[in-house]
């Protein structure tokens, strides 16, 4: 059997979906996930965008949105549509990966990340904001001054350099996306054959 | 109980996987499907782009083709992986939807879109050619001569050019998509939400 690497956005909304998914998923077939943050905006640069392909184009975004709305209603997760007056979305999430990272080590981050995600599509808040971190780091089981400072430090913040380079050299693209060795896997709707992929090793 | 609407494009690798599947789902979930053809290019000029996202982005279009060859091999399709220095890929579709739609008409409008496809993604034949287009006609039971003249037309052009002003009007940004009433489902992968949707009207 070999290990499934389920690599994530903070900011991106169809990674919400997976991560609340995939350890039960895994668990009952039976196999190992590594959970990896990583930043699509380099990769989104790279392209030539500055923004979401959702906000730029506008059709693909009201459809995401809805999209969202219909699946967390299928599978019974928390969401909420933001108010487009309103909307900044997406928010920096580059702090909120480097304290997953973190998490990850101390064993809160699975967690972290789930509560990162609720709060952004469910609550709405600023996941770049530090009393909002704080929060959710307590939340998890983390100690916030300590998990903000570690967060921060260079050794950290190269890990999820890494894991962003790694990322584009295995060929990704987008958000959540799962690989089996060289196996890509992209999208919350091949979450299921990317565990199946694993399970036959 | 509502009518699917399964909209689709002759140049689309996910519309096959679509195609292919819908009847039969639906056949069973005793919901009513109507196919109709569209043309992605005017929508993807609209957005900038002059041929498909899949060409633009190079890392999307290698995945895209790995993806396909799963999916193809996961649903006993046949499907083979164009040759990269041969490939000129999206051929145009134009032709190929317009006599789609005279085929819809007269009954074997399903399986001439279906020959189209395994013209495309397994043949690699240029489904742009005349001959190749007659042949793919009498396959499915329609007279070449008589459809490739009725296709012509201005009226079944118009046609055509109808269905994507509506595909536009409707939010449409990729194929395939489906739709029941304003409910808007886009890719192959959500065609079993779609049929649900229908059924429960």
């Amino acid at each position: 059997m070999k290990v499934l690497t389920f690599w994530f956005e903070l900011a991106s909304t169809y990674s919400y979906l997976s991560a609340m998914r995939i350890d039960a998923l895994a668990d009952e077939a039976g196999v190992d996930v590594h959970w990896r943050p990583f930043l699509l905006g380099p990769i989104f640069a790279a392209q030539g965008w500055n923004t979401s392909p959702f906000n730029i184009y506008p059709a693909k975004g009201r459809y995401m949105w809805r999209d969202m709305q219909r699946k967390c209603e299928q599978y019974d997760f928390p969401f909420n549509i933001p108010d487009a007056s309103a909307s900044n979305w997406p928010r920096s999430s580059v702090k909120a990966a480097r304290i997953a990272i973190f998490g990850m080590e101390e064993g809160w981050g699975r967690e972290f990340v789930r509560q990162v995600y609720q709060a952004e599509f469910v609550d709405h808040t600023d996941i770049s904001d530090d009393e909002v971190l704080s929060g959710l780091i307590q939340k998890s089981g983390g100690n916030a001054e300590h998990a903000l400072t570690a967060a921060d430090m260079d050794a950290n913040r190269g890990h999820l350099r890494a894991n962003t380079e790694e990322a584009v050299s295995r060929g990704l693209f987008g958000a959540p996306s799962f690989t089996v060795d060289e196996e890509l896997f992209w999208g919350d709707d091949r979450l299921e054959d990317a565990i199946e992929w694993a399970r036959r090793g």
